[in-house]
């Protein structure tokens, strides 16, 4: 056991690395890291089993900083512990192109498990990382081959408990019963407005009992016997497990300790100098690191790099002895997909009857599923409609580990940061469903695994005005522009069953980011693909279902007029074609099922698809048309809405709300009219 | 107290009204309105204080069904206690264009106080519209004359209870001892999935005494004397109340009472029949009224009908006494402006340093608020940051009633839903801040004002990557354009200072919906309106800042070329233009803080603005571009981010993003070049 002096050196090395770094800055947040610097230190050096050599040890304890602003606290430790993350990154902390941004980001500093910042995001993330720990644990050990065997702790702040993703990741934890999760709560008193008495005066302690969690009070959290014995018995507890830390911001600052300033302000140079000089530490140089307080962090990893060499050895015994399992353990570690995975997706013959989207989904799942033991999903609380289940497969719940369906409740933010929870930890696809309209409800957290590049998969139905009689509540229109609007996710809309398919095996292969599939609630025709080009056409974002020539042959000549849709309004581009064929145009058909897969096509593929010379175009979406114009042109038309939807047979609010051939073949012929114009000027 | 029977045959005649509007449908909901329909007896007969032939009374207690799937329970109460909501339109449930939708529309059926179906929100509303019932009880109140004194009563659910938004509005409304708030809790144990058991175990009220609120469990909703205590005590105590009733979804249906089933199916004729016999109902003709029922329900509505008429008397006393103060409550409740509010809005000078556009809008508030005494607001405990405090102005609080500035936790969803219940009760102005960023936590509650028509004001600060250091965690890339999808939200984006209170001038003035504001968080020049076009354009959406020829003169000819930005970019095409004209082009500058404003104005004043023969165009904008398509056109430039941000300096981040005036000047060239093309086309 190192004496105190040096352990009190080390925690104030923690605080003043944080302190000079935003300093240096000018900007930044040294409130927390200074007081939580006590707790995270006993977490970190005396529990928290992980291995800075390796910092994808998948077998490793997983840190969540769920208050992410306390970023600093987390680079301190990187640095200390022997992450590869220089001492110079410390010193160009929220500097352009630095691994060391205002907020951590997960593949910028190694050791960063999660990008948060946004309160409550990282408290979901960490329950996700529980769920994964606890199934893969069910999954894959055998006996006293435990080789899925960490735990999932965080530091949590005010802010993240009052976001209501927290409330809802925690309600579920405790359900779920994750006695792998352990946070530490930074209870600090401050937010940023000033005294939580202001806004948060609710029970804390006894909120979380509610759920179901285990709950410890630690009265100083500068206490590290304290700190340590609640971690022990956290560590013992099959309940998921809180430990309220009572913690002071800015620990140490002479006038700012305990006051909101100390939160998001660099403290100012002669406020620093003054916590140096009461916490008994050197003024100069900045950004020290006594030699034996490096060697003391070093030294406390050893413990992990222990572990991990014991868990080498571990997994070889298990390898040897479970060959099979071993295998797929380490393909779905490294998000390799089994072979042949195409040959099991569904296909689905013509049929003018056709079926929704979110039924050949389903079925796509279905297919699917037994071939993949690494997906894992389920629906907030609405499996039935949204087709998300795995036939036979029961819950997923504290007493069954193995199973692989989750029943994340009407809790769709959390749902959101439990799938990127579940995506980053490794090991697993996770999807969950719900309608589109509350892709709303969780968008935060879609943004931030788009922003980290976790391969989640939302299953999004009930895609438009198609849902029918619940209404424009219910019913999104600006959904899939705000979608597309988001960099790196991907956003797929099919067309029919066997597009649903193909949506599906893109999501899964996946790697780099989230997809999101928009699904109709409403059948829509399984297309003749000997007549329509192949639905493997969504892979690249949209592409020629048809040229549609007058009378009885084709032409090689370019077709008069493009029509463009997604998902189920290419029916409707469908029949307005016979209509303007019949009236003599050609027409080309283009399914567009995904704005961001077609931009990343070649140009040249783009303008096969989408010939500059042909300037009569139009497109039609149920939904607010925002960016459409992008593809029309000009010259062509993008029909939308701009109004809400409504509630009745779906039929009715297509008609009412003119989403029909005809407007399709009118538009058309304007189009034309204008491409015409423009063509007989000499 | 009426009779057993007829007590009973009027609760079965909720149900049946309910239940054959579903079946009539084939679409609905009956298991709330059959397993709720005896507390909500209660409640409406015996409690809630109504004038159905006045549905707007001020003084009038406000009903919230949060789990508007449930909406034939509220229409069959509506139509019975003889609110203008004919039987014909219970027949015409979930069809085009009737009253009565899927879920509960307000302006749809009178007495619909709040739109709901998105569940927690509801929840929400109803702490927004509680806060608004103390905060004018407070301010208008004098002495005996209690001319605000009415509750607000809700319906929720297992479903509203899991929602985040929930959460957070139920530990603030704890926080506040909101004790006119009342809620009964459909504590049905189904939810769409199935048992509340798969997913929702908590202890539900020990949750909410966590928070603060006064509980009570009532073992059997359909006990009309226990429900009627459990609201007669939460009345008397000053906390916010829930009632838990144990309650059985789809109650008397022969095989779908308690199962997922009943939720959101019809129950078919014959299970219908068959609840019919089980509950001693005549099965012929359906949505029956029994003649002593409907009696005995419009009876029930006179006790409001004499406190109308009581209120009426008391008021008139209170004006004559308290003339000023009367004529304020009244203008307020109109929604009328109070005379001379242009002359109270600040005048910037002109500044090239200038100052951050939410600077602006704090100066702004604070000029205005001393004559607005209905302005109300707060921030997501981001005050200092949102600079969205009233100088001199409190905290509301249990303490201070009379106190307008909310501090509202970080808790942005329950922000929204909150300031919508403060617009929809009326007799407020409600604002909000929070960085643009988290405008996503709150989107949910920002569109279904937009539904409904609240007019609420969202003050959303940091509102780019001109955030700087904290990055891309809290830099909006997609949000303008998530907004603008957005029908009847107004975004404004305003370029300096005195945009900024013309922006906020606008969103004072609306009446029929909700406003958002984008503000930077770094300087903006404040421009010299002498050389530009006044920052009353803003009113316009877009207008012309300035035409700039090169050399000494303007001409009468169009420009070259137009420029159009928002917000913190005009700056940057400011600074192109005079690179541009130098190189001799003449240059349109278009300040464009608001496309849906300037969609709305007439095409007159859009072509003279965006003349369609100048075909030269760049925008540019700190944001994903999408949609820029439509004002630029195709031989323009739509310059924007479709990268997530960084964390630097700001300076540093546009520099790195290259947002520059160089990369506009090279644009412009290109669009010149691509316009010079078309037009030598002989």
């Amino acid at each position: 056991m190192p004496n105190s002096d040096l352990v009190e050196r080390a925690i104030n090395t923690l605080r003043f690395l944080s302190a000079d770094a935003v300093q240096t800055a000018r900007s930044g947040h040294p409130g927390l890291p200074m007081g939580a610097a006590a707790m995270a230190y006993v977490l970190w050096t005396r529990h928290l089993r992980f291995d800075p050599s390796d910092p994808d040890w998948p077998d490793r304890d997983r840190f969540v900083l769920s208050a992410g602003h306390g970023s600093m606290l987390l680079y301190s430790l990187l640095h200390l512990t022997g992450y590869n993350l220089p001492l110079e990154q410390l010193k160009q902390f929220r500097q352009w192109q630095s691994q060391t941004p205002g907020h951590p980001e997960r593949g910028l500093a190694p050791g960063v498990e999660t990008t948060t910042g946004p309160l409550g995001q990282g408290f979901a993330n960490g329950v996700g990382m529980a769920i994964a720990a606890e199934h893969l644990a069910a999954m894959y050990n055998r006996g006293e081959r435990a080789i899925v065997d960490h735990r999932i702790f965080g530091i949590v702040s005010d802010g993240d408990l009052m976001e209501g993703v927290s409330h809802e990741a925690a309600s579920l934890a405790g359900h779920l019963r994750l006695g792998r999760l352990i946070y530490l709560y930074d209870d600090n008193r401050i937010t940023i407005d000033g005294s939580t008495d202001l806004a948060f005066t609710e029970d804390r302690a006894a909120r979380f009992e509610a759920y179901g969690w285990h709950v410890q009070r630690v009265s100083d959290g500068n206490d590290l016997g304290a700190v340590d014995r609640a971690l022990t018995a956290a560590e013992s507890d099959p309940r998921p497990s809180l430990i309220v830390c009572r913690t002071h911001i800015g620990y140490g600052l002479p006038t700012r300790q305990d006051t909101k300033e100390a939160h998001g302000e660099p403290p100012g140079e002669e406020e620093l100098a003054g916590a140096k000089r009461k916490l008994g530490w050197p003024l100069e140089p900045w950004f020290l690191i006594p030699e034996d307080v490096r060697r003391h962090f070093e030294t406390s990893a050893d413990r992990g790099r222990q572990a991990h060499r014991t868990w080498r050895e571990l997994f070889e015994a298990y390898r040897s002895e479970h060959p099979d399992i071993a295998t797929q353990f380490e393909r779905a570690l490294a998000a390799e997909l089994p072979a042949g995975l195409d040959s099991l997706l569904p296909e689905f013959a013509p049929d003018a009857k056709g079926m929704a989207t979110r039924v050949a989904s389903g079925k796509t799942l279905a297919a699917v599923a037994p071939a993949l033991p690494e997906l894992i999903g389920g629906s907030a609380d609405l499996t039935p409609s949204n087709k998300t289940d795995i036939p036979g497969e029961p819950p997923f719940s504290a007493e069954n580990r193995a199973a692989r369906y989750i029943h994340f409740g009407v809790r769709e933010h959390a749902m959101g940061g439990i799938l990127t929870g579940l995506a980053l930890h490794g090991g697993l696809i996770p999807y969950g469903g719900t309608f589109l309209i509350f892709s709303d409800y969780m968008r935060p957290t879609i943004r931030l695994a788009a922003l980290m590049g976790a391969p989640a998969i939302y299953v999004f139905t009930h895609d438009s005005i198609g849902l029918g009689e619940d209404g424009p509540t219910h019913q999104p229109i600006e959904h899939l522009p705000a979608l597309r609007a988001i960099p790196h996710l991907s956003l797929i809309r099919p067309a029919d069953a066997n597009e649903t398919a193909q949506a599906w095996k893109l999501a899964l292969e996946r790697r780099d980011g989230p997809t999101a599939l928009a699904l109709t609630r409403q059948n829509v025709p399984t297309y003749d693909r000997a007549r329509y080009g192949s639905a493997a056409g969504v892979a690249r974002g949209a592409y020629v279902l048809a040229d549609l020539f007058p009378g009885d042959g084709k032409a090689s000549r370019l077709p008069d007029v493009i029509l463009m849709a997604s998902g189920s309004e290419v029916e409707i581009i469908v029949k307005a074609a016979d209509e303007l064929t019949a009236g003599g145009s050609s027409v080309r058909l283009v399914s567009f099922p995904s704005w961001d897969l077609f931009v990343n096509q070649p140009e040249d593929y783009q303008q096969s698809v989408l010939p500059p010379q042909v300037r009569a175009r139009v497109s039609i979406e149920a939904s607010a048309p925002l960016g459409w114009e992008m593809w029309v042109g000009d010259l062509g038309e993008a029909i939308g809405l701009h109004e809400f939807g409504a509630s009745a047979p779906y039929q009715a609010i297509y008609l009412g709300l003119d989403l029909t051939p005809q407007r399709v073949v009118q538009a058309a012929r304007r189009s034309l009219e204008r491409a015409a114009a423009m063509a007989v000027r000499p």
